[in-house]
């Protein structure tokens, strides 16, 4: 046993410190791409036992990463040569308050279990996306997750309400309040949320809830390009009154992706489209929305706006459209070497981004090929790019050139994912540099030896060739 | 004319520099609580001359003080020895996208007006208080302003997306994206709303602007106690689809004190209630809303939870509900000397504190009287005081009381009005002592030399007796 974990043990107890072959699922992220020998995995059961770790790592001058669900894709968790500390054990939801409609839960709450918390009382937590399941309250408040329902609910950040942080010299922030409107100083809630731990760890917060839709109507919609599609999104919200919360893109290889890889799914249409869209509307007051969404879709149709739509017709048929839809990052990840990316563009660029990019990467790689599926109603897509060849340097220019074309048509090249490791060249190259300069004098206010997740989310300098 | 007169107007042009008399608008706040001589009024035409203005000021260790429509009451504004940096002349709608519904504003652009331009679209900028015909973008991000429409539509930090920032030593920081997501680093935009002038000048924004809703159908409803209007707001939502914009309550107390400054205004019903509830549902989907309301309406009046309701059955008699509602910081200061605050709550412990407090404050003060109104939705309640006598002394001490009460319950001191002057004890008393020193850690780290908006927002210490 070597001297840390002698005294992290102190700290946790020994079962609840990991080290040698007990790290290995902190050792590499599941896509595979990111790898890393931590020092040791901490697990501790409360805030001051957080506290205790960040003030032994302050005083030996050692790296701490705060991991939470290890779902995320760019890297944010991966801990060579530091301190992992996870936050699972901290896993009580300590109240739910229906007439609020607010949850007070820690950091190691699964995501959809305090959905599943909240429907016991007739309310849900809104966030959906594929590794629900296994995300972790602390982690999407880390990197402001978005998902599918971002359109209606918003992201992390539009959920929460209060924060309880231990910054990086264990001093705790307590910003623990379930108030709708607070301005009593700076919002420095919403500057811990999305800090991807280099500000503090999180360790609690208060969550608001919504009423579970009372009822749902879910459709494929066929369009010949996505032009018209921002149109049709509003005529949606306008003729709906604001009900749709789902707005989600698939070109045709999307859907021949998703069959390639499970043959037994069907087929949207009875013919191929270019464009398919999942739409989700939802209401709390029950009424006729299927009805509503099938008149506003007829008269689309005969306007020649879409060219087919289907309706489900049952929760099975629903929930087929949605997985596939959640089977994208399955499908980018089945082939390899390849380069997944997430960015977001004004609403109305991105069928013309859709149309630039692809030529752009074929001048760079030939051979390479293409898939995208985007959050349509945030104007946000997952570009992913199986280049011909597995090289360090001809994935790092595809990169490069998908950034740089989105930044082009003031869009950003971190949309959702956030920054981690896999974006500190684009944060230095595109970012406005009096961005970089604010967020490291904040870095250095409150973390000033540089302990917190050191290495990710803020490049060392603008324009660092090595990045 | 002085050497930094005569400096100011190389920067901005001799008429945009205002001295001596003409600067008398800038020397007292509207409510005439706070006065301040400053050394003189500029009025940048741009963001160029904004820098500019701070690059003097931080060369000659001036006090630099961002001004906007001075319509705040909290003293945020005054500047006393300091140079006013008055916003309102950048004063251009620069862009409506209505596909996109985003507009791109400077800072000296009137709320209102922002409104009227939408509204040429079909849409609307749904921020609503009632100064928004004087109030300024600037301020009402500077400030977070909240106001009726925040339970569907958020306050002013939900309605942006981007934003431009002078910083204290005249460097831009460039945040104008129109992005429904972008992960990239540390949420600085939030920071920045919201800061009171602490951490840089606000020069342009992108907004969100909503559809202008195809319906709305507002109403007068009684209650014999707030205990109900929890459950009563929760059923509302559920049972409109959420179409609740605004949830807000007046005491008989306020129905009386709008009667007696406006005798040809009308008694709300039949006969006095204890609980008068301003109501509104809208819509973008035309259907029958006013129908609706009345039957949800007519179950709780058969149920007993409402005493009665009068849904307004014109635009006239909507309007003429609204200007009771509105016509709250006139009531306050019509009767002087006054103490005005502005606290928040849980939704469901408002009842209870309005309870509490009165006792309380005449335990102080016997003499004393008190008005409530309350953003009820939000929790968010406007209680005002008038003392027996005007004696700073008692005045303190009954804001305290009220202070202490509601963060004993859970709430805060400072809901939407921000901190400015008039917070600054709580802030010392209440606020998390180490987000104080987070705060003070950020300010230092963006302005070292302490020239934007010194003496207001952050309390010099901890618990001093001198604030």
């Amino acid at each position: 046993m070597t001297d840390l974990t002698a005294v992290l043990s102190d700290i946790l107890g020994a079962p609840h410190v990991l080290t040698g072959a007990d790290m290995a699922p902190w050792t590499c992220d599941w896509t595979g791409q990111y790898r890393g020998e931590p020092l040791a995995v901490a697990r501790p059961a409360d805030r001051d036992q957080v506290a205790a770790v960040l003030r032994l790592a302050g005083a030996r001058g050692l790296a701490v990463v705060p991991v939470s669900g290890r779902t995320g894709l760019n890297g944010g968790a991966m801990a060579q040569g530091a301190i992992v500390l996870s936050v699972d054990r901290m896993n009580r939801i300590r109240q739910i308050n229906p007439r609020s409609r607010i949850a007070v839960v820690e950091a190691g709450v699964i995501v959809a279990a305090l959905d599943a918390a909240a429907e016991d009382h007739g309310l849900m937590f809104p966030l959906a996306f594929g590794a629900s399941g296994s995300a972790l309250i602390g982690g999407v408040l880390s990197t402001n997750a978005g998902g599918a329902n971002v359109l209606r609910y918003g992201n992390t950040r539009d959920l929460c309400l209060g924060l309880e942080v231990v910054l990086a010299d264990g001093r705790v922030l307590d910003l623990m309040q379930a108030l709708h409107k607070n301005n009593s100083g700076f919002d420095l809630r919403d500057l811990m949320i999305g800090a991807e731990g280099q500000l503090g760890i999180i360790t609690a917060a208060v969550m608001k809830l919504h009423p579970r839709p009372a009822e749902r109507a879910t459709a494929m919609v066929a369009m010949a390009s996505l032009d018209a599609a921002t149109d049709l999104l509003n005529t949606l919200q306008d003729a709906s009154g604001d009900a749709v919360v789902a707005f989600e893109f698939m070109p045709r290889a999307f859907i021949e992706g998703h069959l390639a890889l499970h043959p037994e799914a069907r087929e949207p249409f009875d013919a191929p489209h270019p464009v398919n869209l999942l739409v989700e509307l939802a209401a709390t007051r029950a009424g006729d929305l299927a009805g509503t969404f099938e008149q506003i879709l007829t008269t689309q149709l005969e306007a020649g706006i879409i060219a087919d739509a289907v309706i489900a017709a049952s929760e099975a048929q629903r929930r087929a459209m949605w997985a596939r839809r959640e089977a994208a990052a399955e499908i980018s990840f089945a082939r390899r070497p390849v380069l997944d990316t997430d960015i977001a563009l004004p609403r109305d660029a991105v069928a013309d981004f859709l149309r630039r990019i692809e030529p752009l990467l074929r001048a760079i790689d030939p051979g390479c090929e293409v898939l995208s599926v985007a959050h349509l109603g945030d104007g946000n897509i997952h570009y992913t790019c199986w280049p011909s060849r597995d090289d360090a340097g001809l994935k790092a220019a595809l990169r490069a050139q998908i950034d740089a074309l989105a930044v082009g048509m003031e869009g950003t090249f971190s949309a959702e994912h956030g920054v981690g490791i896999s974006k500190l060249a684009p944060m230095a190259r595109h970012k406005d540099p009096v961005a970089l300069e604010v967020m490291r004098a904040i870095k250095a206010a409150l973390d000033p030896q540089g302990i917190l997740n050191p290495g990710k989310t803020l490049p060392r300098t603008h324009h660092d060739p090595d990045l």
